[in-house]
């Protein structure tokens, strides 16, 4: 049975009168498979982003063991912040400073070297509160949903503020997503030929930070076609949503309310770092589709999570 | 049979024994599938590049088109030089300058009406000595060998200093590969929304100049994986060559030398946009495989080209 993780209701009729609606052929609204083209947010909507986003604990994490050879980090900011988990320096920082902080620790690294140590974390660290690994974060639904539209012919795609390299580590076991249709946040690099051995470097210097507008931008420029389907769950993917909704053909529009205090989370328009609001106040302006974690989602998580520390995420402080 | 626009002979051998060796399952050198990367150059790789890359008569068009309302654009550098086909300027300014005299002419406009521009521009222009559309200007057996390559579980991508739009417009028709797997040039773009419409909107400024190590540089930002195979057919493609050669396993790197008079052009040191030297005289340093058109490649174009002025091409004035 198509999608058993998602119960009955509005969002997954939507999905399933869009899929039948773009793949019957000679119909009206046929879309041929090289333009089925889906868009995923990844934190908050492929996998859980609670208490922090995953990129974070590895950016500290890195810091700590950098920390271990030159000690004077932990005395500077903003690595200060980081190490010490101080939420209120954190939150001043923003999403995109944070990334920087992460960027700035692997500075110098090749990126062969950084897709080891990235698989080496993912498969060795567990989340603080649920006590898995961080790959089994993956919501349950959502998985079956990517499957379901692989088998209809769509391409999907991760359009993420998340680190590049790192959501490319685990992509393919945990999404079936290959690494080259991963586009998130990334750092220039340097190609680099020393003793005959090619390498690429990364730098210290941002690329480029894949949130709001600027995931429209990369999508242009990693696929050159506007999508059909995009998924978010925060205000930092409403461009996406936008320019997917405003092509000329039909075209879905998703977004994951975290409104499950049982099973998740539940946060929105208090979250700091990736506030819904915006969201949820121009959906159906917007032509979006809102999911509900609650009500849409028979199940959350895999068989290996069991959430006993669910709640609110608190506002800032 | 497979390759038959190839002549028996030491390339078609290396290719078909690396394809056999990397697929040959619980071989020595088996390489899983999503890990069966190919690289190609575009311009003087899987198509014609003489006597100008396509790119630049497309450009002349369009600075042409434009003159027809703004005529002082006749009068000013570089623009004059490029609507006058002012050879020695145009060799000054180099292949990356007059990539971005093209791109000022595409400012403001949206990524769908660049797309349509193009689209009907490589439909009615003709080659000016090859008397056909530029899109039967590839070569038939490149595109022998991306189906055979497709049939082998390898995706292939192209990676090329030509705008990427410009390749976007035409690479599923004629070369059976998806937008997605264009890389090139490009120009920083805007996400707009205006009327409730979101349009990607194309800006002046250069975002990358795709060429030597931006080649391995891009490829590291849009594919994430090293390739096992790349093509190409100049010193520009050297570093993403060099890149593929000196990865763990398998890999097999091919230059294309136009040595064909008969039926091509015969150039290498003295093209100046795109010389081929430093892999002349390095190719068995760094591992690569020589092709040459004249004997390795039974057939050169598909069945409507038949090249009436081929020639040696000029070194610069």
């Amino acid at each position: 049975m198509a999608l058993s993780s998602w119960n009955d209701g509005h969002a997954k009729l939507a999905i399933l009168d869009f899929v039948a609606k773009v793949t019957l052929k000679g119909g009206a609204y046929f879309v041929p498979p090289a333009e089925r083209i889906a868009v995923f947010d990844n934190d908050g909507t492929l996998w859980c982003e609670q208490p922090w986003q995953v990129q974070f604990f590895f950016g500290r994490d890195r810091l700590a063991a950098l920390a271990q050879h030159d000690p004077s980090l932990t005395q500077r900011q903003p690595f200060k912040a980081y190490l010490e988990n101080d939420q209120r320096t954190m939150h001043a920082l923003g999403k995109k400073g944070l990334f920087e902080v992460a960027a700035a620790a692997h500075a110098g690294m090749t990126e062969s070297a950084f897709t080891r140590l990235a698989r080496d974390w993912l498969t060795n660290t567990y989340h603080p509160s649920l006590g898995v690994p961080f790959t089994d974060l993956y919501y349950r639904p959502q998985i079956e949903l990517l499957g379901y539209l692989r088998e209809h012919g769509f391409k999907s795609f991760i359009v993420s503020g998340g680190g590049i390299d790192l959501m490319r580590a685990f992509c393919e076991e945990v999404y079936g997503i290959p690494r080259e249709r991963v586009i998130g946040s990334s750092v220039k690099t340097r190609f680099d030929i020393q003793s005959g051995h090619g390498e690429l470097v990364k730098l210290a210097e941002l690329n480029s930070f894949d949130d709001r507008e600027e995931k429209v931008v990369n999508i242009g420029l990693h696929i050159g076609r506007r999508p059909i389907l995009a998924f978010g769950n925060s205000d930092g993917d409403l461009a996406m949503l936008r320019y997917t909704k405003t092509g000329r053909g039909p075209s879905l529009a998703l977004l994951l309310h975290h409104d499950d205090a049982a099973r998740e989370y539940v946060y929105d328009r208090q979250f700091h770092l990736c506030p819904l609001s915006e969201g949820l106040d121009k959906a159906i302006e917007y032509g979006l589709t809102l999911v509900s974690m609650k009500r849409d989602w028979r199940t959350v998580f895999g068989a290996s999570v069991s959430l006993t520390i669910p709640g609110t995420v608190p506002a800032r402080a």
